[in-house]
């Protein structure tokens, strides 16, 4: 099956926004083993519009729109497909009450051109929208499958991985389900190499590689009849990869470094605090990022300068002096004073040179030690991170992460 | 003028990369004048290009390509324009030894499919490289005028921004020029009121308006024969705009607030200390993403629970009990301790609610109270920014670096 997809948005040809849903799809259809051919971007005009869709038919066999199904004059891609394709436009009920029931929900009152949002091609599959007010549909004409999917990347998103896939995976006779492997520790290419026999095994299960922000992911997804039999697919092929890749894995499902670090001193009801020098405040962000970080977190320092260090941490000026500030030797002491001042179980130091310059002793650009003290047990992990200033914090941060969780777990067990 | 961006890439339509590229090139057309009438992308595939070329040329005046300009067999961009606009390839002596000299500085050897990267359409307009080794050009042909850039967003935005908006300036007779005025503190809807009469006045200098990350930006771009001309244009309008928006306008060409704030500090010799609650370490880590911010910053503390405010900040335990943790009042003292203990010209207390839940006293989600003390003096501001956790610790990281901004301003002034 060839795809294409066809934004339509005069804000992404302005370049007011970029066109991730494209991506967003893109991605899913490589998921379903469906290969996107084209992607196409064309502004809010009905004869522009229509001849993109007079070419897209000739060279695809599944056409998915996204934007151009709101209230206002400018949308117009509900009439102008249903034109293409000969279809009419009938009122679908249920929508125009979810529509409705939206509006009562945000206590706005519903303006009469919303109602034009519940006009939906008349026998198309109806794609319910639980995050705003236009539904998407689905249909099929001429041989060729067609999808519409709203504009905004808060509701095309999670439509098009709900219900989108669905339609597209019922059309093979099935639903898909997909979970993610959380990897920590170990690149891309050294990932792919040990997955790649079972990458290219088959097509269901499906194993997807990703690379992002100095981690990994494979997502694993199966295709088949009803979700409990998707899952029995995904069980042997989920823990093939875990057993394949061994403790890089931190987890499945578990969103990011952050969350599951959360998660499990929330669970073992450890608490945390941080000191920082180079990463001056990141990993003390990132912990924050996680909504009810409060229950395990009680805080963090960023002692920028050796002063600060001494004053608030009392790091040693013995230490200071004979090894520097960028030394495991600080930054062991780091983690056990923030641990003792703020009175936590697990304490957090990190000292290196994030850029743009190494050490005046000669010590290179992105050297970064990350101490941790854990009930009074202290261990430095020394890294080295070159690639800029930007890509040298956050790997500081991922691996202290990355430590927390390992105490945290390690602690449980003994 | 109508233009079309085409994107020659399997990564693009595998989703693995989003086409940000096209994004760089729509505003910079915008700026132009020139209206972006579509956005493709084709896979790496000759026939399929060459295909989406056809189209192109029909409905297009003006066709831009990036990626596959690349040394590999898929990079197939430069051959297969040639091929469908008539045009011959030869070596380009001047780009061959750029691709040689950028080996050699890297000090890896070159391998000899690089060299076909200096094989250009006879008679073009070479575009430099000074990113990458994959020159672009530009020519013009059957009344049709095609840019070619690489796909690398490293390589391609800086190669459109400066030779690509040159060599399209230049099809009108000039060079264009632009510079950046920084805005915070107003929404971007009431600066487009404000700004309404000047942004239709007219195309030459053009005044486009941003929005992004809680702040405002207009840049104003001008064409002319010269550079110099090009200034002369600027100057007024940009002298204009800031006249009209006030002290809103922090700055003209300083990055972000962030910077403009470090090179204030810096210049006055101020330093300077924060305590954080709700952003956690975000308004530390924002300051600290400046190099050099060693300079003037001492550190920070994240003081996530009333036993470390008081502890570290020395907030007392009265006021924590009469006002609670998120008031003026501990913003106040947290700006106070913070400057107090660190030992800085200025400190900065954040406390709020910054979501998803507000105070259990009936305080909405997204107050937050931003105190700063300079030399002695506290002062408070309090903002409410309801929209998420992301939004509203963001939001009050830029309001602290504005707070930080404006003191410094004025300390230097009495």
């Amino acid at each position: 099956m060839k795809a294409e997809i066809i934004a339509v948005g005069t804000e992404i040809l302005l370049g007011d926004i970029v066109n991730t849903d494209a991506q967003v799809i893109s991605l899913g259809l490589d998921e379903l083993g469906i290969d996107v051919y084209y992607q196409t971007v064309v502004g809010d005009n009905p004869e522009r519009l229509r001849a993109v869709l007079d070419i897209a038919r000739e060279r695809s066999d599944l056409i998915i729109t996204t934007g151009g199904l709101g209230p206002t004059l400018d949308d117009l891609t509900r009439e102008t497909i249903a034109d293409a394709f000969g279809k009419e436009l009938v009122l679908h009920q249920p929508s125009l009450r979810r529509i409705t029931a939206f509006f009562d929900r945000i206590g706005r009152e519903m303006t009469p051109n919303n109602i034009k949002q519940a006009m939906l091609p008349a026998g198309c599959t109806v794609l319910p929208n639980d995050w705003g007010t236009a539904p998407g549909c689905a249909f099929e004409a001429d041989g060729v499958h067609v999808l519409m999917l709203p504009g905004p990347p808060r509701e095309c998103t999670p439509m098009f991985r709900t219900a989108g896939m669905a339609y597209l995976a019922r059309l093979a006779g099935g639903v898909i389900v997909s979970h993610n492997i959380h990897i920590f520790g170990m690149g891309e290419s050294q990932m792919e190499d040990q997955l790649h026999d079972l990458m290219e095994a088959g097509r269901n299960p499906t194993l997807a590689p990703y690379a992002k922000d100095g981690e990994c992911l494979v997502r694993v997804t199966a295709k088949a009849e009803s979700a409990e039999k998707a899952e029995q697919l995904l069980a042997p092929a989920v823990q093939q990869v875990c057993d394949r890749l061994g403790d890089v894995v931190y987890g499945v499902d578990v969103g990011s470094l952050e969350q599951a670090a959360a998660r499990e001193l929330t669970a073992r009801g450890l608490t945390l605090s941080v000191a920082e020098s180079c990463t001056g405040g990141l990993l003390s962000k990132r912990i924050t990022d996680v909504a009810g970080a409060s229950k395990f977190y009680k805080g963090g320092a960023c002692t920028y300068c050796n002063e600060i260090k001494r004053k608030i941490l009392g790091v040693s000026k013995e230490t200071l002096d004979r090894y520097t500030a960028v030394s495991v030797q600080t930054a062991e002491e780091m983690a056990r004073g923030i641990a003792q001042v703020y009175g936590t179980d697990i304490g957090i130091g990190i000292t290196g040179y994030a850029g743009p310059d190494g050490g005046e002793d000669g010590t290179p650009v992105g050297t970064i030690h990350i101490g941790i003290c854990f009930q009074g047990k202290a261990q430095v992990r020394t890294i080295c991170s070159p690639r800029g200033r930007e890509n040298a914090r956050r790997d500081a941060a991922n691996h202290a992460l990355d430590m927390i969780l390992r105490a945290a777990k390690k602690g449980a067990n003994g």
